[in-house]
């Protein structure tokens, strides 16, 4: 449940707008785990907001724009790339921030809600891209760096090791249903690692 | 769209129950690509499947009665695994399985509504569990040959290795939206089979 905005201890740096969008957002998302894309409605989102109807509409339009800027938040706020020093601790970071995130109680089933909304509606599916178009660019110069070093091969695909650490971990939280835990998350950043080093991703 | 059965080129062997329920899963899956989990009823899969509504309640009972059966038949019709005498040889088979079902112009939208029902639908993801635990038995020996030959440590996860081929397919399907072709396939084998080598997954 979102908390409507005024309420004790939501107040942010960023002045109202911020809040309002912080509040709508937080509104959209709840909407959409409990229901479904079909089922979410921008009058119930301003009022779940605690935010007038003619805000959200003027301010979002309509629900595809509203998704559209849950996923360009999540981007904004979401952690900057690891800098260890070596591509095995970046990469196993990455794949621990993954499974934090996907068993996190409540953006584990916001990810399952969007993907599952992007396989029907194409605005949806243009976002999602976006958001994981910008994850990936963030994180692949860890693997740029591990070229420099020497630790993996000239001509490896850094965006291509990135989404090796990510596979498997939404593999099994969308598809097999497999258990996704820290062990999971050290052999998928190792297994990359060990393809990338035996030049896999080599272009 | 579905042909009702007893139309010309229709029969199949296995006679009326067999062909009924081909008639009907078809349907049922045409109504799931069209219209999600959500729009699937059963009246409207008898009509669309020129079957009496009694014989579907009868026999299936439920929309997600009728998803089971559904996922069970593609389990069954599923090609069993390669057999080359080389593990990279068997695992590129597998991906280029795995490609090839999820760009068919049928099995590929089948597939995303099913993957998206089972975000939020308990039933229709113990089923979607059901057959991918399936299908990885199925493959799973390619792995256990390949240890008896020594092209990969004793220890290794069997299971592990083939879910890390197909893993990278789905993502690009679900999440990150980028294309799914034949060369992706052959650097989803070819990683995972490097890393099964390196002892990345030993257990």
């Amino acid at each position: 449940m979102s908390e409507p905005i005024g309420a004790p201890g939501t107040a942010r740096p960023g002045g109202r707008t911020a809040r309002v969008r912080e509040a709508v957002l937080r509104a959209a998302g709840d909407a959409l785990v409990d229901n479904g894309l079909g089922g979410v409605d921008l009058a119930e989102v301003a009022r779940r907001a605690g935010v007038g109807k003619t805000t959200v509409y003027r301010r979002w339009g309509t629900v595809p724009g509203l998704v559209a800027d849950m996923l360009a938040e999540m981007a904004e706020s979401s952690l900057p790339r690891a800098d260890t020093g070596s591509l095995d601790a970046d990469l196993a970071a990455l794949a621990a921030l993954n499974v934090a995130t996907l068993t996190d109680e409540r953006q584990g089933p916001l990810f399952k809600a969007v993907i599952a909304a992007a396989t029907w509606d194409e605005p949806t599916a243009v976002a999602l891209r976006g958001f994981y178009r910008a994850r990936i660019a963030e994180w692949a110069p860890c693997v740029d760096l591990g070229i420099e070093r020497g630790d993996v091969p000239e001509g490896t695909d850094a965006a291509e090791v990135i989404r090796a650490v990510s596979a498997p971990l939404y593999y099994r939280l969308l598809v097999s249903g497999d258990p996704l835990d820290a062990d999971t998350g050290k052999r998928a950043a190792a297994a990359a690692a060990a393809a990338a080093r035996l030049g896999a991703f080599v272009t």
